[in-house]
């Protein structure tokens, strides 16, 4: 969908520097910008022999670049404001497809598409606007807000609650039971998990996530929250607005996560955990007690050439000894 | 299902303390129940201002609840047996959907539901009471045992034999080939994944988890192993009965886990490593060598405000020339 | 399908040490062979109570074995191009089964089939022999070359290229958006993702493993490109030739990774780092810079008992503190 730099402008909040009625294509990256491409500068060595037909750009980089400009404080995100309007997601279904097995009393609302082969249950309501891919299992009583996007072989088990304007991309699963097992008579009873999740609106989760429901009451994530690849929400889960949440992360049973937070790639939460808002985790960082103070916290190592970490390796094993062997020095001094 | 204290005390071979024709509906926690529910408390300091029908509870515990009392050594097993009744799992789909693919010679027990655009191919078995949701594949000469159920976009490869009374959750993949390659002539070189899997009856497998083939022989799974979400197991595994695995742990080829063993969240298990019955490894922890004792294994690490992590970590890449500084000392005094 | 000595021995590149026409009809190992097993031998220890009809093994361990032998330098790679002659992979389906929704424009060439409940979107190409099995979906203009088998329930986003003579396991979804979001106005702002994938010929791809599109550009998997279970590879990742990444890695957004490296078990690597060519990174290591130079590393912990590890624990947090006494100690000395 092409726009004017006007249109551009007004849409991103911008200052426009340069022809308002200059048609604008595509968002491309600097290297690859053509005369109708829109790019955008975060630094300022990036600009140079770039031939896009406009760039988003902060005022005091104005300079240096001659082309059309759009000035703003935050080039990133005017440009993918930008970009959302140049290249607009659309479904690739219209309508409900023939194949799709839907019950009767399923309420769908106004330009609600279905993929083929996906299955809806009874009960589920589908706000309008909202777009569910091929392949899908939405269960009984699920109930998913307006203009939310769900890709395909997507499982939303019965009851789950999905806010509006979220997005689930491929092969997530919600709802699934959680783990909750009690051994009683030489064996593993199973806790039934009666609970379901609830997502609130604005939340966006990756490709083979996993979110599992609650065992009495539910598992909750809150709205505007963004989650990676691969994550695992364990049962009880609360996860608060706006936190972020980088691919193959875990967070085990029960733990609450505040608002505003950032789990890096990898981090391990276990059960029970509280940690307060605004806290960030680092990439692969272990959380085995609670985080009651806002800040950054790490356990983050890094690969080193394999012959240093292998004597590093050997002393971590012999630390307590090397700290009595320090100590009785110190004794002796 | 309603049910009164009679039939659950019998059920859950609770003695009962209270009116045993008082109805009960539903399973609920402290906080949230009401006159028909059941609740259990594993702690004293719970048992306040609570509005549950009846409760389970020790035989200590007594005369802290004034209620209906049902009492039991164990209340949390007795809790998940009276759940699993008041809340039996009911497969959403009845026989087998128009939709499914079902191939002619498949022997197909009583009882037995198929979900809408399941795929079941020719000998394969699906013994009596089991459930398979939408979207499954059940591959060639599959056999599924008696009241398995099987969620959504599940993939059973041919030749898998899954046991008795087992759950599997969407999304789980269960005999793709392992990872087996030779380096030969500038290329790898697929080494072809000739067995399958054999998986024991009483098997709880999590959401999105990977259960890889073996290569000659089978990757088993004994009887009673619970297996949680996104969990990772390679060719040739085995593992022994009632053995637990919590959410993305992986195990590498070739491994041997003994019985009642407890993997934590995220443990990394590398190949050709032998564990023996009843070792407990803590969450994220690695082994790289086998585990001969039973006992409690860790390599956990704990995240700490990055200011003081960063310090931790130089130190830690110093270690070898700390050691060394420390025998200098030594020689000197 | 059978084969004589004779055949496999062309077939193999080995020298035959035996009776031409001696019919094999399967592999098997050393322990459950029979008369007309193939088997292997890597190591000499093995060669004991064996029944195989014949073995390929090296020429210096040929006086080790008295029956049928084929000789050979890589005994492994050998059998690995025997059994795949012996064991055939066989698709599931045959041709385009009629549940299919396949767009009117898609062009599907010779012996190609596509199983029950799969979708292939408008202007896709799939290649001469490729096989697609049960509820897949395959985006609009997505091309893969020929003789490619593609698993059950896998999502190929629209515009993804996938080569020649590749395979993905079930569950696999490429193409999903990466994980791009700006904060603005109290608010993640989503940054739209442009790009797609390109995934070169004879790339492998295990079970339930994501690879995200990029954001402007592609994400790139080079030729040869082996990849386990549950991978997760984020948005503009470049993997070079005949890269092996093994199960339960992460690469996040932007990194770029050589040829011939090899990632093990659940290592971590973090956004943009570069990998030059013939890195080894151990399983379970944390790559937070860039390694330049060809080699091991690593950062692999070993879980030790856990009274042990304790201590190391504590004493690791002391880390600094330690070095401080020391240090003071030196002075003083």
């Amino acid at each position: 969908m092409a726009a004017t730099l006007g249109e551009l402008a007004k849409l991103t909040g911008s200052e426009l520097d340069g022809d308002a009625n200059y048609s604008i294509t595509h968002s491309a990256d600097a290297a690859s910008a053509v005369s109708d491409s829109l790019i955008y500068f975060n630094s300022i060595r990036d600009v140079e022999n770039v031939n896009a037909g406009a760039a988003i750009l902060s005022r005091s980089a104005r300079p240096k670049f001659s082309g059309n400009k759009l000035l703003h404080d935050n080039p990133r995100a005017a440009f993918a404001l930008a970009t959302t309007a140049l290249h607009s997601y659309k479904s690739v279904f219209t309508g409900v497809h023939a194949s799709v097995c839907v019950a009767d009393d399923v309420q769908i609302g106004d330009d609600v598409s279905v993929g083929a082969n996906s299955v809806v249950q009874k009960g589920a309501v589908i706000g309008s606007g909202s777009s569910i891919g091929a392949g899908c299992f939405i269960g009984e009583n699920v109930s998913i807000g307006a203009d939310t996007r769900i890709d395909h072989n997507v499982v939303v088990y019965g009851g789950v609650n999905i806010g509006a304007a979220c997005e689930l991309m491929s092969g997530v699963v919600v709802g699934a039971d959680g783990f909750g097992f009690e051994w009683s008579e030489g064996k593993w009873l199973k806790i039934p998990q009666l609970g379901s999740v609830v997502i609130g609106d604005n939340v966006s989760i990756g490709a083979n996530t996993t979110v599992d429901c609650g065992t009495i009451h539910n598992t909750i994530i809150e709205a505007g929250v963004v989650i990676d690849n691969q994550v695992q929400i364990g049962h009880n889960v609360m996860i608060g607005e706006h936190t972020v949440i980088c691919g193959c992360t875990a967070i085990a049973g029960s733990s609450v996560i505040g608002k505003r937070c950032c789990l890096g790639g990898r981090v391990s939460i276990v059960n029970h955990i509280k940690i307060c808002d605004d806290v960030h985790v680092q990439a692969t960082s272990v959380v085995t007690r609670s985080l009651l103070k806002p800040g950054v916290y790490s356990s983050t190592l890094t690969a080193q050439p394999v012959s240093i970490w292998k004597k590093t390796l050997a002393r971590l094993r012999q630390l307590d000894a090397l700290t009595q062997r320090l100590k009785s020095l110190e004794k002796n001094n």
